[in-house]
């Protein structure tokens, strides 16, 4: 069965490559648009056909909503595809793309909207009766408001930007003397960075984890879930390490959080993929957010279920039924995905954009690499530092682990510093080998013991490297292969 | 728990690496051996020690038994590893680790014996049970003793040397008129490649398939089988694609050809992993012979039940005991290995050895590839011709078809000519895809004549590959590469 003839794929890197494979597995064509200095990348060649769409900056080319609608108009693409990131979550392309007669793959445009609401899905959530932290229902715009209900969650609270994301305008509030100040700060923040001032507090938890539930619905409302995901490491808010399934899973909790994840999908009347994400403390789960796209993570969910999500993605935006009851979709095993972004883990995690001048990937038994780069590519400045993901699977969590490390052992980077080494420490943490994991597990000083070690034995091993280097071994072989190279290909 | 603290691993390429793979993963060191002109090969570099045992020629170096012992003891490696081919069912190199005090990872050195000769494994599979193909019993030496059997069993009939091996002295005998001169000229070349005249006759099938069975047994004798494997096309007697599960069993005939595994591996008294081998036609499976190691497909085995065969390997020659029941081995999906072999399949399959020029690994869900290959390597004409396994997986042979495809699209291999392009024409071929496959698969024109298409296509891709080299493109941007890999790394 053929889903569409042509889809137009609005990203770059890994993401776009990974949408394309499924693409070209299911027969179909497909349409990569590009920034100016995104000419060469690896999305752009692994495509049927390539457009330019703009200049360097988002806004002129990936964000660039008529432009990319042009390309799919011009080049007959049937559907478009936004990965994540840039458009993925943008109700107004969603709509977009649907007046003009193409076919948004994700969710309705209004399904987008009303879950973009960080105070608006809150409530359509406690409606349907999903656990929601205690907090203000709506926003506040005055101290007096937020200290009645601040009171009556109790200390520590948190004060969130209502429009925001990412961690800005973030204040945690331990007692009342406190919250005036947040409260002001939070709005004024909250004005510049979104033009809103609007707040809201909630109930704050110390060491919680991020625990996610997949779910996939057909537009007719059949609705399934595939299993959770356990997604606590994160640096600047954002992932650097998920698995599947969580490790403190039980079956009590999984049918209490996939009930609540169903339940929320159908209170917004989800069709497609779709990530209904909880914190978790104590037992208890509570309401975050719906991601209405595909998540980076849905490689440790493909891992598990042995399910392509972005098939599924594909079929149900062509207007299929899901081919799946819930009693169909099984979990064999663990999954364990590290993010491998071009950044200084020792620095902050500062970007390191520049060329790759050695690259080989891992391979053998439970190992998949989804890359946006290949020797002699530079990675430009511009986007995210994510530029490769590297997922291991294990008949156990322990297995995983085990080839995790492996992998991590085999991955040859050179040229910008990654993240790599860090995943390694990781791997290797006591606190992590026992699940024991929390948001704020990155910030705590054992990690960056371990990283230190790691990379202290890493120089040694460079040094050695350096040294043949000098030695000229390395590079009279890299020589000798382009001579060859050009004798074979020129005539 | 760690069943060894160091393993030598007395094999080459990707096998070598495949099983270094497993030990790092168990935290157990490795060593390495290898002959002079693979002094750079990637197996060296991944152990963590690495010997030279000799010369090219395998007898001098990865054949030379005693210094490969040497090296064992010398290096404090408690267990060899084989891999295949080698001395992986040299029954004499089995017993020397043993009596050197090591510990040899497969089966006795008595199982191997026993089961090395085609005659007596048959007699002992006949006793046992186990469906044989009819045929004299034990070898012949005389044209009237054959034209008794022949006569009784029915032509066509085939004679084949009881001490070879991979066709050599096989002749088909289609009746009786041929049989005398079949007879002398089986004797004769038995007598100068073997050492043994000895021949025998059996029933000849036209268009059988290959269909084997994977085995684990534990010292106790506790013996459960991986289910089924398809291995019907081939080149040369050697397989070139496999895949699990065979497309065409039911489970009626699961049930006999598993259960005549299991009797065949307990006749033999069978420890380790092992492989039982049938010919298949028309519904009835006929034993052929027990490989007594892992074999080059336990690839696609792994990719259907989750279970790692080396680190089981490991662990059963260790004294453990087999951790899992018949029950608790399940089956998911499906999964096909491609052979990728440096030789020219429109030539023959003549081996095309030379240096990668360029190399790219696929990637992305469902993708596996055990590589013993790099950019830059040079490919000794001195060994087998296969350089790389790429495997698929799919939740059912169509969608495993469908990311094979996508794979070798992917898959970037230049400077040698590969079996790339011939897989690639067996993925679209009609017979391969109703899963209609026999022993003589690819001796049919259909393949050859998919083959021609393709690379008629595949050419002119490489003439624009060609046009932009001319224009320097690929050129500037890989010494652009050397340049800053040298600025880098040298100070």
């Amino acid at each position: 069965m053929k889903y569409f003839d042509k889809i137009l794929i609005a990203n770059r890197g890994e993401i776009a490559i990974r949408v394309m494979r499924a693409c070209r597995e299911l027969d179909i064509d497909t349409v990569a648009i590009y920034s100016e200095p995104d000419r060469n990348a690896l999305h752009v060649k692994y495509a049927d056909e390539a457009f330019c769409v703009g200049e360097a900056h988002p806004s002129k080319s990936y964000l660039n909503k008529e432009r990319i609608c042009d390309v799919a108009l011009k080049t007959g693409a049937e559907a478009i595809h936004p990965g994540y990131g840039f458009l993925a979550e943008n109700a107004g392309f969603a709509k977009l793309v649907e007046e003009e007669g193409l076919t948004f793959i994700g969710p309705s445009w209004k399904t987008i909207e009303a879950l973009g609401s960080k105070i608006g899905s809150k409530q359509m959530m406690r409606e349907a009766g999903v656990p929601v932290l205690p907090g203000t229902p709506e926003g506040v715009t005055s101290v007096d408001e937020a200290k009645k209900v601040a009171a009556e969650i109790g200390y520590p609270v948190v004060v969130k930007a209502s429009a925001g994301g990412g961690g800005i305008g973030m204040h945690i509030v331990e007692s009342e003397g406190e919250l005036e100040e947040a409260i002001d700060a939070g709005m004024r923040i909250a004005q510049s960075a979104f033009g809103d001032p609007t707040v809201f507090v909630e109930k704050y938890l110390a060491k919680p984890r991020h625990i996610e539930i997949q779910v996939l619905a057909d537009a007719n409302g059949h609705t399934v879930h595939l299993y959770d995901r356990e997604c606590s490491i994160q640096r600047r808010h954002q992932k650097l390490l998920e698995e599947a399934p969580c490790p403190i899973m039980t079956p009590a909790l999984r049918e209490q959080m996939t009930a609540s994840a169903i339940a929320a999908a159908k209170a917004a009347n989800y069709k497609n993929a779709g990530t209904v994400e909880f914190l978790y403390s104590n037992g208890k789960h509570y309401f975050m957010e719906v991601n209405t796209r595909l998540q980076v993570e849905h490689t440790v969910t493909e891992f598990i279920t042995g399910i392509d999500m972005v098939k599924q993605q594909i079929a149900i935006a062509a207007g299929e039924d899901l081919a799946m009851d819930q009693e169909d979709i099984s979990m064999r095993g663990h999954a364990i995905e590290c993010r491998i972004n071009a950044e200084d883990p020792l620095n902050n995690f500062t970007a390191d954009p520049g060329k790759i001048v050695r690259y080989r990937s891992p391979g053998g038994p439970g190992i998949r690499v989804d890359s946006g780069i290949h020797m002699g590519y530079t990675i430009p400045a511009h986007y995210d530092s994510m530029i490769s993901k590297l997922c291991a699977w294990g008949s156990n969590r322990e297995e995983a682990i085990q080839r995790m490390r492996r992998a991590i052992y085999e991955y040859v980077v050179l040229g910008v510093k990654t993240t790599l080494p860090l995943h390694y420490a990781i791997m290797h943490n006591a606190h992590f080998i026992a699940g024991n994991t929390h948001t704020h597990f990155l910030q705590e000083e054992h990690i960056a013991t371990s990283l230190r070690r790691y990379l202290h034995e890493e120089e040694a091993r460079m040094q050695t490297l350096a040294a043949s280097l000098r030695q000229g071994k390395h590079v009279a072989a890299i020589t000798a292969a382009v001579d060859v190279y050009i004798q074979r290909n020129s005539k």
